[in-house]
């Protein structure tokens, strides 16, 4: 299979499966124009000469440097990559590039049966994050706005040596839910880095999904250039389009269609829990005390608030707060969502993609009339723009493995090493926000102590956001309102509010000895350890928890 | 004096002079209207009721929370804080909020009195940067386009309880080189934030100085909002126009002016070596063969270039490269840039000051009439504008404390926590830019050991650039090309191409131990050795060079 990277460098490439250059097989002719199309896609595929093009997952097998549809586990092709041909394949491992997350039913399948050699720039699923921490898939997460514009730059085909350098990827597979007469892909559920996946392939592949109703009229659909002579994106409020409602491609790419009747396979939203609520409380309440001290309007300014119980929470508890009119500039919108909109309280979102579990779906297409006019969604390369999000003075929140006393932030790798899920846009949304907030619970359990992993440490084993970044740090135990403050001041402040009881002294102990320490010799700015900094971390490495007895 | 931060908190501040919130004292009325004014003075002062405000420095001494113009040792007030009169004062600490740096004259020697209890967001010069290490003075540096911004915010003064809330600095002292008819402010050679502190501040003092040619024209000001309606910048060429020449302001804030015939106090470029030459090379090089390969325009794409001998070598490389019609959008513009404009090929530059040698503006002043019109000042929050850099697909080069094996880099604290300047624009441009550059020395003398301090480390002990920032890293080694490879493919290339020889092997044992480690207990996205990550920064501390033994 072909690799976008590495090949032909000079530094030594090492555990990945994908370091011999091959050549592309020629695959064409695919058959197609064999099978009749169903009434539902008829009505789907606009555009005559496409469905002639009609053929059938199993025809579409070998396929190979690939970018897929897909945001969050949403909107991702879902018939294709799960065909039973796949498997008879003698080269069977694939590069695959994704907005961000696709369906576990897919990428996870993949990865169990070795399929995936690369994978950027985020995933979702255990069998792909333990094949990443193998040693088996090369992945970098990347800024999410940033990816797309990458791809278009050719930065991942740097020595592609077979077929047009201006097409990266060998194949595109997207879903639509509609084909317009120009031939026009209509995406479903997301938008991610589709334009940019469609536009950089060679070939395409479109898989109508017909069991999804169609979502025209929902996405704002801008092209990608590259510079010189870019021009702004004129948008100032969340509602704003920019662009058309489907993406324009040259019909004469597209291979092949394929029908697809599965339904996005989401699971249900993080339930909220006593901590999620109290951390939902901290915030709320601060931001009642911003709107009081005239540092923000009455309705708040664009809320992006990420993934999890405690986005769950904040969303939730703004559907019963204080404020009215808000507005969402955000990467994805889950169940919480609904019920924010349902209250009356929540103006207009936008985002790259709608992940609600199977009955927010339900919810959500028997009451399309209602939302359809309140929420557009876009590429994330606007969604996720440092112009618009600086611009908008958005509101960002998001949950991090950990922060360190100085306002550090480890979004991604456990321990320092093990890959989660990757980045996404919490480097978009945290370095431009008007208000960066980052909200975790104070401490996590480990194997052995219900307390024995905090998320407050003295040096982050990782760091994706920077002391720049941070505005706000809070956990179920308080909130520390970092602005303004050195780092001296920054870290009895996040100690003493956000710290887990069990790790305050220790911390607070930290802090203390490494300022006597480094004054002592004229470097204490930002006071540190550095022989104990991950002491905890090794704690609890080797003994199962990050209580450690003393920082001698 | 009056502080900005820190008091009503809950948490405990330590080792900072400003704890307890003073009062305002009322030092009006300032004595004006007494003093006549020089010819020159009045050539320069075109509003006669502001010349009615004329002084003499001394009579401003006491004042308390000061916004200064200037940036990078340019633009700066230079009269005022240099009286006598200051150091009769009861009380001598002042918070200082200033754009980037000033001149050392005046900074220094304010350290050096002890006389800054508050110092935003950077900062150049022995005595300040001791004072900030001793625990004396506190600061925190930050984004350079974003600390405009949160001073208009309110970030800066949440707790302010006197005076205008609206208005978080009590004084504005700034220099002009005239004063319009309607009384608004041309500034010298460098904006910086002068506009938002000119915005916030309560009452404003001009320095006008007569020895520095009038820079009307110069200048290109836009004024600062807050969200939510912001408007995009509408610049999509460097040269582009948005504003005016000079900063607006309401005269009326204007309390007093002061005549000033100080040069700006600046010292010699930083001479090229060998090294800086070395890396000059390779960086041309590679921007030569990204031409060939059509990811940039034969012009490449508008350069930012930091500070230092090695941003010389590259601009001066440029000077005889094979780049024509060149375009710059960078922060500050040195020497090199002189001969670089001389040399014909460089077609416009825009930056937020020019920091040239006494000779350098020497020149420029005689040649006045050949730059004008291909040189432009903006404010930071501008010229540092994610949204305008990331549109543009700028080039960016910085020069980094420290790169870790991942592309990890570290800007601003030695070994962790001892500051050295502060970040600067260097998260700003390498953040957003087309290409992110950064280059350094493979590796610098400690005191003992001409090859003490390797450049390239196993994790960098502070962070302030993540490994989802930097495209490219370069030292006189070579370079190495990261984009599109997984971290694991990262390491050894940048190991390989770009570590000094003496420890080439020792971070490739680093990283090979690390890789087994971690593979072994599927944790092997990013190999680190907790335990021996800052080995080699310990061995420095310890032994006066960071070449270790083994890593058991």
């Amino acid at each position: 299979m072909q690799v976008g990277n590495g090949e032909g460098r000079s530094g030594r490439i090492r555990m990945t499966k994908c370091a011999s250059p091959p050549r592309l097989r020629n695959i064409l002719p695919i058959k197609t124009g064999t099978l009749k199309p169903s009434a539902a896609l008829m009505e789907r595929v606009r555009r005559p000469t496409m469905l002639s093009k009609l053929t059938s997952a199993e025809e579409l097998a070998p396929l190979f440097k690939i970018g897929w549809s897909g945001f969050t586990g949403v909107g991702y092709p879902k018939t294709i990559p799960t065909v039973r041909a796949l498997l008879l394949l003698p080269r069977k491992s694939f590069n695959l590039f994704v907005g961000a997350s696709v369906g576990p039913e897919v990428e996870d399948r993949w990865a169990k049966l070795d399929m995936i050699a690369r994978r950027y720039p985020h995933q979702v699923g255990k069998e792909i994050a333990k094949g990443i921490n193998a040693g088996r898939i090369a992945f970098a997460d990347k800024h999410l706005s940033m990816f797309p514009q990458d791809l278009v730059y050719g930065y991942y085909s740097l020595h592609k040596k077979h077929g047009d350098p201006r097409r990266p990827l060998d194949w595109a597979i997207v879903e639509a839910t509609a084909i317009t007469e120009d031939g026009w892909i209509v995406p479903g559920a997301s938008v991610g880095a589709t334009p940019e996946i469609l536009q950089t392939a060679e070939k395409i592949v479109v898989e109508v999904n017909t069991r999804i109703p169609n979502l025209e009229g929902l996405h704002d659909i801008n092209q990608s250039f590259v510079p010189p002579y870019r021009q702004p994106y004129l948008i100032v409020r969340p509602e704003d389009r920019i662009g058309h409602t489907a993406i324009p491609i040259d019909p004469d790419r597209v291979v092949a269609i394929v029908e697809s009747t599965m339904p996005d396979n989401t699971g249900s939203n993080a339930p909220e829990n006593e901590q999620s609520k109290a951390i939902a409380r901290h915030l709320i309440n601060f931001l009642s005390d911003e709107v009081e001290a005239g540092r923000l309007p009455p309705s708040l300014l664009p809320l992006q608030s990420g993934i999890g119980n405690v986005a769950n929470s904040i969303i939730g508890g703004l559907a019963e707060g204080p404020f009215q009119s808000v507005q969402v500039w955000t990467e994805v919108l889950q169940d919480t969502f609904l019920r924010f909109f349902d209250s009356g309280k929540l103006e207009f979102a936008t985002a790259t993609s709608i992940r609600f579990s199977p009955e927010g779906f339900d919810h959500f297409y028997k009451n399309w009339a209602t939302y359809k006019d309140r929420l557009l969604l876009r590429s994330q390369q606007v969604a996720n723009s440092p112009e618009i999000i600086r611009r908008l003075g958005v509101i960002a929140m998001n949950t991090p493995l950990e922060v360190d006393i100085y306002a550090h932030a480890n979004s991604t790798n456990a321990m320092g090493s093990r890959m989660l899920n990757g980045l996404g846009g919490s480097g978009d949304f945290l370095r431009n926000a008007k208000l960066s907030i980052m909200h975790t619970p104070s401490a996590r359990p480990s194997k052995t102590d219900p307390t024995g992993i905090s998320c407050i440490v003295p040096f982050a084993s990782h760091i994706d956001q920077t002391e720049h970044d941070l505005d706000v740090i809070v956990t179920e135990q308080g909130l520390a309102d970092l602005r303004g403050l050195s780092p001296r001041e920054r870290a009895p402040v996040i100690i003493k509010n956000c710290a887990h009881p069990d790790y305050r002294d220790m911390l607070m102990e930290y802090y203390e000895r490494a300022l006597h320490e480094c004054l002592k010799r004229g470097a204490g700015h930002e006071p540190h350890m550095l022989r104990n900094a991950f002491k905890m971390h090794l704690s609890l490495q080797d003994n199962g928890t990050m209580k450690v007895k003393n920082w001698d």
